[in-house]
């Protein structure tokens, strides 16, 4: 198992409560904002360094959505939190990585903190923060890092495609939480196939200490993607029942069906922690019966031979007196008894169902 | 241990949301409609291949049952919707087959998602995703294949027996309904058949890998039904608590009759979930006392023969001089010690129970 | 274990809701009927094989108990039925003999299934389905064979003792109830015996696959006891809360009273299972120190022995140049180094207390 | 272990309910009576063998606190009962000794069911059954045995110190279950100090079946702990929120403070609980890495000494022609080889690890 | 492992419920207290003794911040008690070091209890008891022990950064615990630090006594961390929903995120606690593999060679006629034919996959 990188990345200084910090990997140095202005009719999509863009947007009759990777460049951030009248404590949020799922209702904007979660390489899996700020014509969202889940949502809303371009901000809000969700389901998929791939491998006797830390490691996996991803299933559920000016009536139906995806979502996370934990014991069971097995060999051949190199032993000493010895065919008899002590272990062996 | 083919069925592209696309395994290409038309005088039966055959029976007073074997048909389930004004996730709930157990209710209708389980070949367990839609004179029913477990009911429908005809479709759908559950608890017999004969084969110690991988099996399979049956439960409940207009009130004494078989079900399910893992804790006792067995046997027969084969060892070495070997009864006498050795390891065996 | 004759009594035929049908073990094949009538001061009593001797009994002023033991007999229970004007699903749930503890209310009477267990050959326990209809003037009770556990109340009954006579069908109904769950505390006791037997039987160490087979059928047992006791706590604790015009005010502190006592049950059958679930751990525990033991006299015999028959076996060999065998007290020598590994190898396993 | 004696206390007849009878030990022959009557002013304390005496405190103004020890004197009880007003349930239910914790309201007194700990000579865990009717101006308190931990109490009332003398009946009935509580406290402390040398022996690998057994005994005797406090808090917590005449306003505060204290209670019994659960698993893991040493010093022994004691044997063997036999110095390149191949294993072993 | 000391702390006598007691370890025997008053434009700080110094700041427009380190010090807490109108319940629960966590509400102030925890010498975990009062314009906080978590938010107060010095008792109460919280979250990183530690020692094959003696120590100390930190949450939900005039609405945003911070800190305990179970079953696995090797070792060695020793004892007995001993080449033979014994066992224990 290779050595895991401690990363401490949780404050331990006690900033006063509302400061904005980034507090994930560092990684991305740079801010990039991508920025989408539509209604039925029109729409605009800008790349640019500078949240300042967005701003002129802001009164007019479209949605905006204005999207944020990397969380490292606090005043641009500071700058949208001032021009949307972000709280203090929402904007400490956004910052913080480690930050569990949630949702919080502010007077004029819904705030909410989830994960995003997909593999790098097809091995590793990467747990990406982000959070998401909807108000009533804009939707902000703030990710760790470039790359994620909502190229075939952009690609919607250019097309014109789908009901998106005539709907508000709430569905726009939907659609993105959907895309995460949908993407949670291939990434349980291919937990799913690792589990059972594992399964294979216990079964097939492919057992050693490797075997046994791949199941420790993929226990430690479903752990942190439960702790990642159940929480999210409040968060929309709270989402559902909210009585908010944000959320549309007709959107209700949709975060219903959202909320049955991720209740999905869960229940497969609950199968496979079960399945994994089965697996150990299972994999405990084949261990046992293996050493079972190394016993009895181990004990027909002691149980056998044992007795008879005793008897050898004994017409092996040297007393002057054995009158055996002197027998003519003492030695063939003797062959002969050895054959049928031989014989009638074996018998009581099979008797013993262990042959 | 067969390997399983791996299914990935469920929707990996991020489809705008309401869009309709069938997610199963591909395998009934044709899409049948049977058409059951009725209230107390009347009865007619169509089968079709379209489901615009049924659309004339739309606006009379009677309950249309339109049963779509087959969900690869895409217009026709469009179609479908169109007639009787489905909510686009409606039409997409339909098509997903990997969709938990659930109710939603629209304004004119109610939508229950289930799954039906019936065995195929009296070995495999199949898991059949239904839907249903209840409106107030119509109830339609979408299967992934062709053979259900209707034909009971179809037949009192045609017969005229029973209560069926004289009463409205939310009776229909309780009918629908009780007939699936009534499956279940076969398919659950059957089960637990399964796992008393598992309990048997451990119990009359063939214990083998064979027989832990059995049992592994059927902690997958309780699993995979726990969570395809035991969300129904909350299903009947919430609709047995529903206040709309398409159940009548005196339908809900038999709602509250089937909420009970379904809990019936999910105890049984639960019952046989704790007998299967205490099979294992079995099976690990039973194959713990084999080896304290075999290591007794290995144990008695070291531990007498081992020191004697020493004492063989002794009077085998080729020192000038030892005096013993020249005695005229030293043979006979070592022989009359060994026996002595032999039998107080005997004793000490039997007061240890060993023996 | 004797192998278990499967008893397949669930229908699998989908006959229509409310049809009745027998579903037990039918094992008595004729209909007794007992008829109890009184008040404060009538007291008649009737055993008869018809329900319709009862029927004149109905419109007086009095309470009429109405026992049938055998379910097999449709028809009476039918006529039962139109008198009383039963629920066709109550009729459907008298006849079936695997419906769990339950609580139904209607317009006019009350529905209450649950089990009553008894002991059979002081060795089998038996749990007998029963029902109980329970309206203003009458109390019908429907048993599956003879023989139940109310001799005291029928006695208490017609002696006019206590407070029974002068009260309503709702005090008989609790009185009947209580009978039952204070048979529960019998039984649970009595189970109780047998796992405190098997504790000791485990303690003494006579163990062997006999008594683990022993632990595993009180684990089934306990499994299944529950699944008949425990709903009925639910049920008693809806009975305490309904509010109907059947059960009078000064009645409810007696159901308060039976709560408490099935409480009192489902906890002493949640420790008793804890206490098996224990029990097993607790022999596996006991079989690994075993054979902790058994390996340690192996491994002391063989590490000391092995070593020492090595030696011997070296001066065995034929060499026609080993200087030691022609020493004068070469043989004493080896017999003195070999006592004193012997004690060297005594005194390392004192020292690791494994003597 | 000792043999326990069975104790069958439950009632198995079914009496009318009602009945009062003594359920208990039988120990206590004499029913001992005592009497403190106080106000802020007034202080008279009465040691009797009958109720009677307590009868002309009644009407007056004052608290009457009535100790009734040992409950085998029915009639004592009965006359209480009928002086007071008890309901016939409440006189059943302080006979009845096994009874849960409870709390019973009726119109003009509370009762309420608990029990009281202490050790008898150190070591012996009792478990006595208490009840306690408490009306606007007096409390009675059942007791199946002399003894219990109220002397503080009984002191801070004669003493007149601390606000006991000025509050009304509802404060003394706080003030003995707080003594009652508070005595909780100091069984279950003395109950976690077991469990810590329990532990100790277990690190300190004084593994033998003696310490199983005890952590089997220490575990059945925490189950019976929890089910004797544990329902006590939900009693308490009824008490607190339950509106009644008899507690005033201000006792609430005193209420709350107790049921911190019981939460306190059964947190800790949790906390042990897990502890001694772990404990065992601890146990099996020290038990198993003993058996491993076991296993390892037979395997080196055997595994170097085995294949040495085998070229021996080869070099005994009797054959005319075995060249090597006359070598001038066979025996002693043998010694170098049987020494290299001594060196060779302890490298391989140490290599493993195993040394 | 060390002895632990026994630390007998809560009280045995039963005292009159409100009299203040200090029950902690008398570490410190002074009491030091700290006064800080501030608003929005004032600040004074006062390190002093005796709590009168702060009185004259009571009824002041400012808030007022008195920190007591040290509880023995009975009168001091009296006094201030008494100055501030503090029930008796309250000053009996300052005093009581063991009580858990838990917020009483009364009329003029709230009452907190909680713990902080710190590492001691980086290795030892200390739990402090603190408790505080919030009124309306002062709030007290008691400590057992010198040193505290709040030296930044004192910076805060006194730099006059950040909004607290704009702000209420309520956001100081709010901050202090903030800095708790906080706090814990460094406490359970060092811990999961801990825990990934042990992790890679149990895999890294360091398996000993010694490590299981490490596992069991973390299960105490994360139960022990559980049972201090948990109950906070509910205090903090109940102080988030509480309606009192001493928490303003604005800091109920606040308080929502303190709330997800608690919630966080309980997630990662649970986390941590799952860990270290699956951690001691992963050391039982990885022992159970390498008794299944040293098995292995043993049981090849001695199956090749016990029965080629055998043979060797044929040769070596001494029969007066053993024709094959007399073939020229018979030593040679047999040789080839115990090596071909030899090559025969290692292919069937390849094919056994054990080498």
């Amino acid at each position: 198992m290779k050595k895991k990188k401690k990363q401490k990345s949780y404050k331990t200084k006690n900033l006063p409560p509302g400061t904005i910090s980034y507090r994930g990997k560092k990684t991305s140095t740079v801010t990039h904002v991508d920025i989408i202005n539509y209604n039925s009719t029109v729409y605009n999509i800008l790349e640019s360094q500078s949240v300042e863009d967005a701003f002129n947007f802001k009164d007019k009759d479209t949605i905006t959505w204005i999207n944020i990777n990397g969380l490292s460049n606090i005043e641009e951030i500071e700058k949208l939190g001032k021009n949307y009248q972000l709280h203090p404590l929402t904007l400490e949020d956004i910052g913080n990585t480690n930050h569990r799922p949630k949702l919080d209702e502010f007077e004029n904007y819904l705030f909410i903190v989830f994960k995003m979660l997909h593999f790098k390489n097809e091995e590793e899996l990467v747990y990406e923060h982000m959070s998401m700020v909807v108000g009533e014509e804009f939707v902000l969202t703030f990710q760790e890092a470039d790359g994620d889940v909502f190229n075939d949502l952009r690609e919607r809303i250019s097309n014109g495609k789908g009901r998106i371009r005539g709907l508000g901000s709430d569905y726009l809000m939907y659609a993105i939480l959907d895309a995460v969700v949908d993407h949670y389901i291939t990434v349980i998929e291919a937990f799913g196939d690792r589990v059972e791939e594992l399964e294979d491998a216990v079964f097939n006797a492919q057992y050693n200490n490797n075997i046994s830390n791949h199941i420790q490691d993929q226990k430690r996996e479903i752990l942190k993607i439960r702790r990642n991803i159940v929480p999210l299933r409040e968060v929309i559920n709270k989402l559902e029942k909210t009585e908010t000016k944000i959320i549309e009536e007709k959107t209700h139906d949709f975060l219903r069906d959202l909320y049955d995806h991720i209740v999905h979502v869960n229940e497969n996370i609950e199968l496979y922690r079960e399945m994994i934990w089965s697996l150990m014991d299972m994999y405990m069971t084949i261990i046992s019966n293996k050493m079972n097995e190394v016993m009895k060999v181990l004990t027909i051949i002691a149980t056998i031979f044992i007795p008879l190199t005793f008897i050898a032993g004994i017409y092996g000493m040297n007393f002057d007196n054995i009158p055996e010895l002197h027998y003519q065919n003492g030695y063939f008899v003797l062959l002969g008894v050895m054959a049928f002590i031989f014989v009638l272990m074996l018998m009581y062996f099979r008797r013993k169902k262990w042959l």
